[in-house]
């Protein structure tokens, strides 16, 4: 009787929390958020893309990419990238960074990281992975959702999950041959999901902040949006894991947690718009429309 | 016994061509389009913002948004925009141009255009408009395709049509009433495709040419994206009907027509990619990265 009781009242305290949470907004939810909905970077494996208008901080995958983002973080701390270039803007699609030089005698030495690496496109599903499923389809693969943070697609049937190409997500070119990539250069999405491209080039993070400094980079004029001036290039003062940064210099920032009560009801509020501003929601969501909220402390 | 030697034939002659080109990539088919692949633009249908850097080309689509596109035309014949401004560029989301005095006294005077219009968020589907379905699904309409190069969904039970909110499509913007746009302030989608805005907002055409100088924009650093120093915004120089623009100032350009058995051959090439790089074909598509080749005559 007494648990009876008690279900009852909890069902009755749970229903009426979500009725009152039920038409809020994105920034209304956000507001509600407590400091146990949102988490902290972990600085071993954050990298801070140094260039002259400021900061992009991008957090690793190594859970999907171990190989590419150890070579990552290997190529960081040898200060491989210090003083190399973003060598191309597509528009619409990809801006990347690396050696100018990379095919030429005079290109950078690598020291500790390794030139390239076997693939890393898709991993097995561990059921321990946190995945928080999207209610809606997806034009691509079976199932999507989030794993801590990031865009993630799994097929129920090989029991394999891989990183989705979206904005901002940041993956390691490669030429022709699946294993010729291994992170020297590197790429973020500027533009329209290239969905495409998944599982077939290694994912290994996304850009947190400072997105702007690479979106807006003039486009390149030459094939594929290369630079084919060499003075349209803008320097790489530095690449650096946050936790090699003296603490009082790094960018503290949350990212919302995506494994909780907050974040499915946030984004049942991005599948149908409360703002007063729409006259007819959607009633679904894909995935690359879902914003992962950060936050500067 | 003449009519299925015949029969026979056509279908050995269709099979051996579509044998040929089953694998060839998106640039291997447009060199082999012909002519009647291509069709010109409508100048009347057409539109030029001209920049300081150049030139952005919109093609309109009165037969989306009648009212909405002769109202953009009455108000670039009347010289509305000359000298106004791009006053927002909001990252992953839109660049939107209008009068920066608009809610002020000083605001620029409309004289034969009109301030607002009702919304034309879709529109009953004519039997006779062309429709190119995509194969795949889509996440947030029962059917989409292409409908003399826009991108166009479709609900067969409700018998409506609408255009779709991608990279490029242009927009009126608009208050929280659905009749407060009618053209006076444009936007246009510089990330991913925002199709929470379908049917909410009244599109109007898409850009052709020129986005780079629209996607490139410094991102604005007030709330939504508008500019907090009115030194950081682009003047517009103006904005032109190519009609009245002299024939040889026009930029001719010719757009791929997206009703033919080359368009068709083109989708298969991007659900399935055929160039060298790639490992694993997607084996799909989403409407937003289907390609709608474009090329100065």
């Amino acid at each position: 009787m007494r648990i009876i009781i008690l279900a009852t009242f909890l069902l009755w305290i749970s229903s009426s929390a979500a009725d009152a949470q039920k038409n809020l907004t994105t920034a209304e939810l956000l507001a509600k958020s407590s400091p146990n909905d949102w988490r902290n970077l972990d600085p071993e494996n954050t990298v801070y893309l140094e260039l002259e208008k400021g900061r992009v901080v991008i957090e690793l995958a190594p859970e999907f990419a171990p190989k590419h983002v150890a070579n990552v973080k290997a190529l960081a701390r040898e200060g491989y990238f210090d003083g190399l270039a973003i060598l191309r803007a597509q528009d619409n699609y990809v801006v990347q960074w690396g050696d100018p030089n990379a095919e030429k005698p005079e290109a950078r030495k690598i020291k500790n990281g390794k030139a390239t690496l076997p693939p890393e496109f898709e991993r097995k599903i561990d059921s321990k992975m946190e995945f928080t499923r999207l209610p809606d389809d997806d034009v691509y693969a079976k199932e999507v959702g989030f794993w801590r943070g990031f865009p993630v697609a799994r097929d129920p049937k090989s029991h394999e999950t891989w990183l989705i190409h979206e904005y901002g997500m940041v993956g390691a070119g490669r030429d022709n041959a699946p294993d010729s990539g291994g992170g020297a250069e590197l790429y973020v999405v500027i533009g329209q999901a290239p969905r495409h491209l998944d599982r077939n080039v290694t994912l290994v993070g996304r850009v947190l902040k400072g997105m702007e400094l690479l979106s807006e980079l003039p486009r390149g004029l030459g094939p594929l949006g290369f630079y084919d001036k060499p003075e349209q290039r803008t320097p790489i003062k530095s690449m650096r894991v946050a936790s090699d940064v003296p603490a009082n210099e790094r960018t503290n920032i949350e990212v919302l947690r995506t494994d909780t009560f907050l974040f499915r009801q946030l984004v049942e509020a991005r599948r149908n718009r409360r703002e007063e501003w729409f006259v007819r929601p959607a009633g679904k969501i894909g995935i690359e429309n879902v914003p992962v909220p950060v936050r500067v402390k």
